[in-house]
Formats: C-alpha cells, sequence, structure tokens
C-alpha cells in the first residue's frame, strides 16, 4: 500500500492569524508559515500568541524546513519563538525574508537560522517534495502561492492573494502557471477565505492612488497626514509619489512604519524621488502645506503615531486646525471603536478626517476566489484563512463550480486530513493550539491566570489575613482585609465594617471549634464573606484568605 | 434685562446614550431624556453607567419634570436611579411610558412617581415652559419630538429620528407640524446626529419586510430563526405577519423580548393573528419547517438567547443543520467580533445564516436631516446624539443649507448654553459625567477602583504578607508570597523562589537598618520586588505588602 500525503493545520483555522500548516509524507515534513496571533478580548495582559508546534517537536527529525508565503505578522511573527526550539532553514522570496531578518536580528538568531531567497518560479527540492514560488498578489510586495509537488500529487497553497491586474510594485499573479498546473492536474487547493463572503472583485491598489491624487488635488494648501498599514509599501509607495508630484515633502512616523520603509528602500523596492523624504525635525523648515506625513496607527492602536497625535500627546507632531487626515485603511474587526475614538479626537482638533476609498483589501473576493479555482481546478477543495463562515462561505463558492461536495474539506486546527488521488480524510488530531507570550514568558499564561485575570477584572480583590499561634492555634494578629479594584472603602465604609465583623465572626467561630485545618478556616472566611457581599451588593470579588504562622 | 433660556446637555455627547438634557428658565428647569450608557472596555466589571444628576440636585426646588422622547435604554434606563433621589412627574407617550412602567415596577417604584400619558398634539404647561409632543418616526413606535415653548422663543428637539413615510405603524413623521412651527420661528433645534455622516435617506421599516418575505419563500421547507433587538415591536410584527402568511407558528424566546411584546399587545401596538404565537414548549408539536423562532441576541450579547443557541447551551432550543437564522440587525460598533463568533458558530453548526438587507436603521441620513433643517429653519442649529465627529458631519450640513457658522453650536456635556434671539454662547459648566454602576453599589466604583482593575487585568497581583513583633521589629512569620493572575506557578518554580529572596533580602535590610516605618518597609519590598520582576519577565504586576503585627 502506498503512502499517503498529510495536510496539517496547526493554526490559522479557528484563530486569525497564527498560520501555519504542515505538510507530511512518510518521513519528511515541510511547513507553510509561521505566523503569529494577536490576543482577544478575553485574553487579559496577553502580548501576542503563537502555535503549539508540540507536534514539530515530537517529529522534529522528519521536519526539514519552513516555506514562508510573504512579510505579514500572521505569517511570520511566530518566527523568532519558532526558531529558538526548532533550527529549521527558511526559504521565502526577497523581500519577506528581509522582513524576516529584521525580526532575526531583534532575536540575536542571524548567526544561527540558516535561509536563502527563492525567486518566482524557482523551486525547493526537500526529500519527497518539490516546492515552487508562484507570483502572486497580496497588500505586501513579493507574496507568494506555492505549488508543493509529492509523490501523491500536486498541491497548491495560495497564500493570502488578490488578483491585482495593474499592481503599483511587481507585475500582475502569474495566472498562466496557475492554469498550467491545473492543467497536468492538481490534487488539493488551499485557498485564501477571508474575503469569500464579498460579492465581486477586489479593486486593484492603483485605485487608491487615484483617490489620493483627487485628494491631494483639493487640499493643496493644507498638510496631508496619512496613516496607512506599516507593511503596504506599494500604498506608502503611492503616497510618495502624489506627494512628490504635488511639490510636498514627506515625514515618516511610526518605528515600524520607518523600519518597513528603510528594508523596501534597500531592496529597492520602493523608490523615493531624491530630496522627498525628510526628517521629521526639518518639518518646522516648510510652510505646512508643503508636508505630508505618513503615519503608522491606522487602527487606532493606542501607542502608535496617529493614536498619539490624535489625543495631543505626540512628541513632534500636533495636529492642527487645517489638517487633512487620510486613513488609508479599514478597522480589523474587533478595532471599530479605537479607530472611532481617533477619528473623534482628531476632529476635536479642527481636522479633517477622510476614509472613503483610500482603501482597498489584499484579499481575493468571491470572483477573483472562482477564478482561482477555474485555473487550478483541484480535486479537492481545502478553504483556508478564514473564520468559519469565511470558510464556509468558499466551500460554497467551489461547489457551485462543480467540487464534488464531499471533496471540499472543512478541517480544524490540529487535524490530520490524510489524502492521495483516491480518498481524502481526516484520520487523527495533533495536538495543536494557541500559547501565549506575555511580557518575557512564553507559555507560562494560560487558563487558570487567564480566568483569575478576568475575576480580578470584574470585580477587584478582597484579602482576609490573620496570624495564629501554631502551638494554640490562638488568634495573634487580624483578621485584616485589604480589597484592590474592589469600591471605594471611603464611600464604603460601613460596608467594610460589617465585612470584617463577618470575618471576624467566621474566624472565631472557626477557633472555638477548634478547627485547625486551615484549609477549613479559609473556605470558611471565603463562603461567608463571600456571601455576604453577594447578598448586599451583587458582587463577586475573589477572597483570598491569607494565614501566618507564629510560635509564641 | 430680561432673562435667557440654559440648554444644559448632561449627558448624550461625549458618550454615546446616557442622553439628558436640562432646559432652564429662570427658576424653572425641565429635563428631556434620562437614559444609561453601556460600559465602555476600559471600564472592567461595571454594569451600567448613568449621568451625575448633581446638578439638578443642587437645584432640586427649581426641576419640574422629565419629558421623555421614546422608550430606548439610552433614553429611559437611568430613570430607575435618578427617581430614586429626584422624585418628578414623568411626560411621555402611551408605549414609551409602558416601557417605563415596568422598570418602575422592578425597582418599586410604581407608587411614588407621577406620571402622564401625552399624545402627539398635546402640550404640557409647567411655569414658563410649554411642551408640545410632535409624531415622529424610530426604530421604536411613539416616538416624539418635542416642541419646547419659552418666553424667548420655541426649541425643537428632534429626539431620535427618521422619516418614515410608510411606517409598519402608526402615521409618518408629522412634518406639517415641523413646518409650521418653523414657518412661525425657531430659535433652536436638536438634531439627531447618528447617520449624519451617512449619504442619502434611510430606508422604511417596509422594506424588511420585503426582504423577509424573499427569505421565508426561499425556505418555506426550513425552520426559521430571526435575532433582532427586542425593542423593535414593529420589526416583530413584520416577522410575525410574514410568519403567519406562510403558514408558521411563532415562538419568542428571551426575556427583554417577551416583556416587550406582551407590553405591545396589551396597548395593541402590535397585532398577533389568533393561534400564531405558541409556547416554546410547544414546539416539538410542529413539524420544524412550520415554526419560526424570534430572539434577542442580534448583538452577540453573551447571555441572549441566541448566543445560548449558536454555543450550545440554550436549554430548550438546539440549532439543526437545516435552520435559517437571520440578523435583522446590524452590529453596534463595538460589538462587531461577539457577532461574527455567534455567526461561527451557528455556521458550524449547519446553519444558514443571513444578515444582507434584513435591517434598516431608526436614524436619519443625511437628506432627512436637510429635511429636517429645511423644515424648522432654526437660528440656531445644536447637533446632539452621536460622536463628535457625526455632531460635526451635521454642522456641515447645517452650514450648507444657510446656517451661519456662528449660529453652529458644538457643545459639550455640561455646557451651559445661554441663548435668545439675539444671541447664544457658552457661559459656564456644571458638575456632570458618569455615574458607575457595578452591582448594587451606584457610585463607588470610580477611577482609582478602575485603574486597579486594569492593572490586575493585565498582569495579575502578587501579595506579601509578613508578621512582625510589634515591640522589637522582630519577623515573626514570612515574608510570604501569595499571587493570583500572575504566572503558573508550577512553571515559574525558580522565578517564585527567587522572587522570594529578592522580597526576604529586602525585608532584612530594612530591620538591620532599624526601619520601623511599615510605609517605608512596604516601599522597599514594592521597588525591589517590581525591578526584579521587571528585569526578569517584562512584567508589571501590582505588588501589595501587607505587615501584621504581634505583640509578644
Amino acid at each position: 500500500m502506498s503512502s499517503k500525503l498529510k495536510i496539517i493545520p496547526l493554526g490559522g483555522l479557528d484563530r486569525i492569524g497564527m498560520n501555519m500548516t504542515a505538510f507530511e509524507y512518510e518521513d519528511s515534513i515541510i511547513v507553510v508559515d509561521c505566523g503569529l496571533s494577536f490576543p482577544t478580548e478575553d485574553m487579559l495582559g496577553i502580548d501576542l500568541v503563537i502555535p503549539d508546534i508540540t507536534y514539530l517537536k515530537q517529529n522534529e527529525d522528519k521536519v526539514k524546513a519552513f516555506f514562508i508565503t510573504h512579510g505579514h505578522e500572521d505569517h511570520i511573527g511566530a518566527l523568532p519563538y519558532v526558531l529558538r526550539e526548532m533550527n529549521l532553514p527558511l526559504y521565502a522570496t526577497k523581500l519577506t525574508l528581509a522582513i524576516i531578518e529584521s525580526k532575526l536580528k531583534e532575536h540575536n538568531l542571524t548567526k544561527s537560522v540558516k535561509r536563502k531567497i527563492i525567486k518566482y518560479g524557482q523551486s525547493v527540492n526537500l526529500g519527497p517534495f518539490r516546492v515552487e514560488f508562484i507570483r502572486i498578489n497580496h497588500s505586501i510586495a513579493d507574496a507568494a502561492s506555492l505549488a508543493i509537488f509529492t509523490p501523491v500529487g500536486t498541491v497548491v497553497h495560495t497564500g493570502d492573494f488578490k488578483i491585482d491586474y495593474t499592481p503599483v510594485f511587481g507585475d500582475s499573479a502569474d495566472l498562466q502557471r496557475l492554469g498550467e498546473l491545473g492543467k497536468k492536474g492538481v490534487l488539493a487547493l488551499l485557498c485564501d477565505s477571508t474575503n469569500a463572503i464579498r460579492p465581486g472583485f477586489t479593486s486593484s491598489e492603483r485605485t487608491v492612488g487615484k483617490t489620493l491624487d483627487h485628494i491631494f488635488a483639493e487640499h493643496k494648501d493644507r498638510r496631508i497626514i496619512v496613516a496607512t498599514f506599516a507593511s503596504n509599501v506599494d500604498r506608502v509607495q503611492q503616497i510618495i509619489n502624489t506627494a512628490h508630484r504635488y511639490g510636498k515633502k514627506v515625514v515618516v512616523e511610526g518605528r515600524s512604519m520607518v523600519n518597513i520603509i528603510s528594508i523596501a528602500q534597500e531592496l529597492e523596492y520602493i523608490k523615493i524621488p531624491e530630496g522627498t523624504l525628510i526628517e521629521t525635525e526639518m518639518l518646522r523648515n516648510y510652510p505646512e502645506e508643503q508636508t505630508v506625513l505618513i503615519t503608522t496607527g491606522s487602527q487606532g492602536e493606542s501607542m502608535a503615531a496617529l493614536s498619539r497625535m490624535a489625543s495631543g500627546i505626540h512628541r513632534r507632531v500636533s495636529i492642527q486646525p487645517r489638517d487633512v487626515v487620510i486613513l488609508s485603511s479599514t478597522p480589523i474587526p474587533g478595532n471599530e471603536k479605537a479607530v472611532s475614538k481617533v477619528i473623534n479626537e482628531l476632529s476635536a482638533k479642527g481636522a479633517k478626517v477622510i476614509c472613503q476609498d483610500t482603501h482597498v483589501s489584499g484579499h481575493a473576493c468571491q470572483e477573483e476566489i472562482k477564478l482561482m479555482y477555474s485555473l487550478v481546478r483541484p480535486k479537492y477543495s481545502i478553504p483556508v484563512h478564514g473564520e468559519y463562515r469565511h470558510r464556509m462561505a468558499q466551500a460554497e463558492i467551489a461547489e457551485s463550480l462543480g467540487i464534488q461536495r464531499d471533496n471540499i474539506l472543512m478541517v480544524n486546527a490540529g487535524d490530520v486530513l490524510e489524502l492521495d488521488g483516491e480518498s481524502a480524510c481526516v484520520t487523527g488530531q495533533v495536538t495543536h493550539g494557541a500559547i501565549l507570550v506575555d511580557g518575557l514568558g512564553v507559555g507560562d499564561v494560560g487558563n487558570i491566570v487567564l480566568r483569575d485575570r478576568q475575576n480580578l477584572s470584574q470585580d477587584g480583590i478582597i484579602i482576609v489575613v490573620l496570624t495564629l499561634n501554631r502551638r494554640n492555634n490562638e488568634l495573634l494578629a487580624g483578621p485584616d482585609i485589604v480589597s484592590r479594584g474592589f469600591v471605594y472603602i471611603r464611600e464604603a465604609e460601613n460596608l467594610m465594617e460589617e465585612a470584617h465583623q463577618v470575618v471576624e465572626s467566621a474566624v472565631e467561630g472557626c477557633l472555638n471549634r477548634r478547627i485547625s485545618d486551615w484549609g477549613k478556616i479559609k473556605n470558611v472566611i471565603r463562603d461567608s464573606l463571600g456571601d455576604y457581599l453577594w447578598k448586599k451588593m451583587r458582587r463577586n470579588p475573589m477572597i483570598l484568605p491569607i494565614i501566618m504562622e507564629v510560635d509564641v
């Protein structure tokens, strides 16, 4: 019996971001992407989230390499954490690798990690696999789809994609190669579902350039501030081109933006007319209407440059009543309120805020997904990169294009999908999940800690301390009550006094009954105080009894 | 010198919800609306927010009554809290008052509070004021605009409004009366800004009925579940009508929905064909395709019926693969992710989720705002009910219609706007703000408590306890370290051991130096442990040293 190919998504399905998919054939595994995700609201205090790689570590001798489709955080962000645990070679296109490079530098990993630039059309042979990089479009340059040739057939992984016939940098997606692969026969297509619920075609990046031109034309006598995603080099290019056309100087604000632009400039992925870019300090040498600021913070991130300008705490830029602020982005779900807040603050400072037609998505809408399926014509459809409803929407598109319902595979993270030309089915589950990174700690914050943080954040904590004589259980000090995040003690003096009495009589009761099991005493304190507070206030603070013992 | 009219917004401007505006002339004050607002993300653990009424209490003898424009929470929700502190008569239309009635019942206030139903076209005379209720449209029946006749001129307050030429219940807005008032001369217009950034006209509520009809026709053989706002009686009416037309039985799920429907039914604001409404328990007597469920939870509220169905914890309804779920609503900003989660869960259970063209707004878009201004033609424009950017958008509309820029008044909560036929300007500020309600406590949670909750929610708490001999400051027990919401102690044993040593040597240092000021000892503990944890982990848990003293 011949072997099957295993496709194992290790993240990126239930959870947005954290893209990582393992392809396994006999004793070889290759991994596509290694992304992080940003914490959801219930992950209190967490900085970022990375995929659990237990399965890869268990099969360390099998794992050959990482193939990275493009340079966005949800595809590369976990690399510094994963490469510290597993030293594997990286394959990616030029810009993608340059962005990874700066991450490796930050984490002192440049020396240990092998990496190689792959051009579009080039392939990498690794054991039973050959992986070809195919030119595709996205909201960052140098994005690649991958054709993974395996002994049981060819698998196409679109990566994040859109079809842009008139991209700002580079060429349009290599539809011919995709068609050629399809013609020869493709076993399975893993396709981006992000915009699968949106009808039509995603507009070309160039349409944003036209809007920018109109806005600049209409506001020749104003300073213009444009906020966008740091990684959208093509967007930045268009802003710079427009600024140059209108004879304006450009300042870049925001650490990540400065970083990516300098990488792109070095690789000549962006062309900045000489003399156009100036330092922030030089702003005062030019009349306001001759300047343009490009900045981070288009998602309302509270620490980013635009938010700091909006709330008046940016050190070098203060918003003026005649400023025009362009938000060249749409809020990522969950950021709507933060973006609204920034817009309100900017408006209140008198700035004019423009956010209509100033952004296009980097992901394929329904017609582009249909185009992809029509070129590749896979036997199996595996919708990826989207919430369940988005992947389901792609499944419907696939079905409408004639893919058999049984051949549309809705997989979950951790599923082991075994397939070949004859059949495809999920045969098992491997360890997978989300590892939380908080400060310098990786994985030391889990469900109990988060549940405690949740509890603390809702009703605060009440600490009850008492000191007992170890010899005879006599009460030597306390019970003292200390609270944080509960109520203003000054406003609630009576309450705290009564609470104190409740605790005191609970402790006395225990000691009178000669209870010497501290666990029991703590439970009695917790229960009696908890009941009292719930009855009195309908609140459930965390109650933490601490007993100290003294030998006297 | 003659007196001026004072208009004092006490909420509802910077903060969405919490609508409350005082109108003061000499020794009389009337108040329009008394709403609550829901907590923002940074208000950890808070249930709801009500306006600070210090100013009204300071002027208790002046305040005559509340006039309520319609029955939504952001206009009536603070009444039970405010009426407990100030017993004032209420004036409102029939349905509005009936909804308030059920709140008063819940808070045992039905006996003490005087209240009177006012019909459209009727007026109430109170001191120098006459207040007329004018028929207007909104997403709840019986909404009113108010004409407030004062000695210095007439003020029109639109309340929340849209213009619906073909409303489901009752008649279209009384444009004639608004025009008549405008013809006679209106001093100032306070106008709803919610949709002022949206071009065009808000569609009629009836258009939703048509969409529902199409969806029911297409899914005759399926059970249909429709989620919408409990208070949107007209929407519920249309769902029931459509269900009846297709011969389906209707079940209502969700406490607030059941409550409002029974109020509306009693007042005959909703007509339910006999035999259409059945109890949930009866569902099993009918084939699924003959049933329709109307439910709360269209905003993804985690405790509402739809969310419980989606996550499979609803006691009586479980989602079936052939169910069709209609979300007859759009997410209120901030709820997008919660709604997405519910859609994903429903899709994962196989249900078909429909949310296109299934909702219309209850607020006026730009063309309706223009219509309102063109009828009323006020001397002064006072944009209300919206974030700054929405109110600013209305200001631009007002200016485009010929209102002088100086006569467009962007006021903030607490501003005292003094005006008459000659002039209008902000002459002062009164106490105003947001009072937080948490459990049964009103106002006992403030900035310090919230800051503590924020801190606790991010990095947890570390408590350091020690017992000292009062006589000689000898260390009798501890220092013990207890943490909650920080890290998994088991994973961080070394860390906690080192932390313990840090604290121990800090305490020893203090005692050796004979420091007997406990404040100082606590500071030393806090600083040394804080430094250590930041250096080691880049984290900032709250550190709470507690010293107990014992006499031995």
